[in-house]
């Protein structure tokens, strides 16, 4: 029999109301004659909630505790929302990660799935028994309660999908589907009907928010269907994420986050020195660069080098993530030779044009469809795949339009 | 070393502010050389929330699904308090009632501790590390989370004790003791020093909501000395319930409850056939009364039968739990002959008079006492330790003051 892992959201299971909307959705499927495991996460901001009561108690919560709290969130929603699919005569059963098998590593907050014991979960479906499973948690080898990390519900159900050789893994979220460009931000976004793995992946690692970038790579290396849809428009077909041909030469969307730190070590070394620096900076440059970065790449920050348009750039740009800001500060002041000048920016957004492929033209169009409105670049991290433009926070909306309209009379004209 | 089982209430760990406090009067015993096991309620009014919830999804919700949302209260509650001990330098990890290794039969939302295996709990004290178990809560043989029923937070506390031999289990509350009646509605009611098992049984049946009774009679069967006293007053030694010799001959306090409901089946035939009837009634009298009685004991609906002053009564006289007052009445009727008649008040409250040994004086004096202010006595129950005076609602105050001081002055005199 067709067999769909379905996924709702916090949003989604925000209160009484809309879990019963949910438990609808999967009485609607259910009748069809399709086998389902439902996965929740826990209901709208139960999980910033506690996260917040245990700040109050613990200057850095310990990770154990943590855990075994947070994973009561999503416990809740799993029984509340089998008591919503009995109420509507569909037979179901709650689990917690650790009771459908969801095994872990050992690292509090951020475990890693690393094998789904699926017999519980396979009995209960030829019982013809709706398993609903609490997202976001496992269980490592020593027993212990883990939790997966920021949209750990979304690889819950990407994990169960590809070991209950689920034929698709649908994500009920509070949008219907993924964006060329956040809706609320671009005014003319529009839904993508399908990507491929590797388009969704950098979508989600640069701003959309609609699945978890570990979730996409789990979906990517086991080829699970998934597909992103609306809990409010469920006859919509969402996006599809899966192995289908790019429709996009050009690019597949626009990302913008704000969730990056703009980090600068200045190299020159004091003015008053100046002709003795410029013998030494010349020798010494790109070694001292590579020694700073890999003080951080040795503490495992995550971060991106930048590149500017100034080839002899006397700087070394960095975008850190904010939640490992403060430990880089430290690494790189510890660090620092006596002339050597740190700058953060907080205040910058961070603006990616995807593309399956990227051209110097679309990051020439880019960057001068910016200039010409004299909106500043900060910053340019450049991949194969990604440009990501630093530009100050106000003005990211004007940026976002700016970009996404230029890059769709380019493609429309391709 | 000496080992105290510790227990806060829902009201001492309602907020973060509160974990904090009862933290420190944990750190405080700790310093002070004893070893130490806390058990914890939901935070705050937390269980009564999530009732409401599922009540909202389900009309009746399932009693598995039920148990494993309420579980995450107390799991929750125990993560905080951990945190909280950790942050004032106390070692401390936090235990769901199934990771504590509490063993409960398989009754949901009503289990009974079957068997405590303490064997995680004894590592973690030989490591100095303060274990910080969610009460109200285990697990099944077959694996499954249950819950204790309410007040079961109470009976973990104790059946850990028992298990772990400590030397006493001390239940903090929002009040210092236990008093001669509620103090909210007795404006004479002091605190007492100690009472004994029994004592304790018929004040917890009957009134006082500071210790959950099925908890007394583990402690009472396991001989385990039990302290109530108060989270904002923890220099106050509260009341002592252990083996202590009684200090009242008359009286040991006054309970008060709304919870039951009076039930009186008129057995009258109708009054245009009385001259038959007067035959049948005196021949089938006590017939009638046992058959009903045996209806609703086959149906395990917990009753109590009244006696009235009227020595030949018409009528069967019925003190029910309001949880079960569905069910009776419509075993009841189904029951019914033709002419007898049902009638139920939901507007009485229960006052009871608790004593080592119940005397035919206080009795009298009691009735007298309530008779004089003419306050309307509906229905009486008589054990050889309690006796349950009915009387409207809205008199219930009047009624447990009036009693409170004649009994009191009744004590003086003697």
């Amino acid at each position: 029999m067709k067999r769909i892992v379905v996924k709702f959201g916090g949003t989604s299971v925000m209160d009484a109301e809309r879990i019963t909307r949910a438990a609808g959705i999967i009485a609607g499927l259910k009748q069809n004659g399709t086998d389902l495991i439902v996965v929740v996460s826990a209901m709208g901001h139960t999980t910033d909630h506690l996260i917040d009561l245990a700040q109050k108690l613990q200057v850095k919560p310990n990770g154990r505790e943590l855990d075994l709290l947070l994973a009561t969130g999503e416990q809740a929603a799993a029984a509340l929302m089998t008591m919503a699919l009995e109420e509507q005569g569909v037979k179901a059963r709650s689990f917690t990660g650790a009771g459908a098998g969801i095994l872990t590593g050992t690292i509090f907050g951020n475990a890693k799935i690393e094998d789904v014991q699926s017999e519980v979960l396979e009995l209960c479906l030829q019982s013809n028994v709706v398993p609903v499973v609490a997202g976001f948690q496992g269980i490592s080898e020593d027993g212990e309660i883990t939790t997966l990390g920021r949209g750990g519900s979304d690889t819950t159900a990407i994990a169960l999908a590809a070991a209950l050789h689920a034929e698709r893994c649908d994500i009920y979220t509070d949008v219907n589907g993924v964006y060329t460009a956040d809706p609320r931000i671009a005014t003319n976004a529009f839904k993508l009907d399908a990507l491929c793995y590797n388009e969704m992946l950098e979508m989600a690692k640069h701003g959309a928010q609609v699945l978890n970038a570990r979730a996409v790579e789990i979906a990517r290396d086991k080829s699970v269907s998934v597909r992103v849809r609306s809990t409010f428009r469920p006859s919509d077909e969402g996006t599809l994420i899966g192995r289908v041909p790019s429709k996009f030469t050009d690019y597949t969307g626009i990302g913008t986050d704000t969730k990056s730190a703009f980090v600068r070590v200045s190299l020159n070394p004091p003015r008053s020195n100046a002709k003795n620096y410029m013998r030494i900076f010349r020798r010494d440059r790109s070694h001292r660069k590579n020694k700073l970065v890999s003080v951080l790449a040795s503490a495992h920050i995550n971060f991106e080098v930048g590149c500017t348009f100034d080839t002899i750039s006397h700087e070394l740009d960095l975008c850190i993530d904010k939640s490992d800001l403060e430990k880089s500060v430290e690494l790189l002041r510890q660090n620092l030779r006596t002339g050597e000048e740190l700058f953060v920016d907080l205040g910058l957004a961070r603006v990616s044009i995807i593309s399956q492929e990227m051209n110097s033209t679309c990051e020439i169009d880019s960057v001068c469809s910016l200039s010409k409105s004299n909106i500043p670049i900060r910053f340019l991290v450049r991949t194969p795949k990604r440009l990501s433009i630093f530009v100050p926070a106000n003005r990211k909306t004007e940026a976002v339009n700016l970009l996404h309209e230029k890059l769709e009379r380019v493609r429309l004209s391709a």
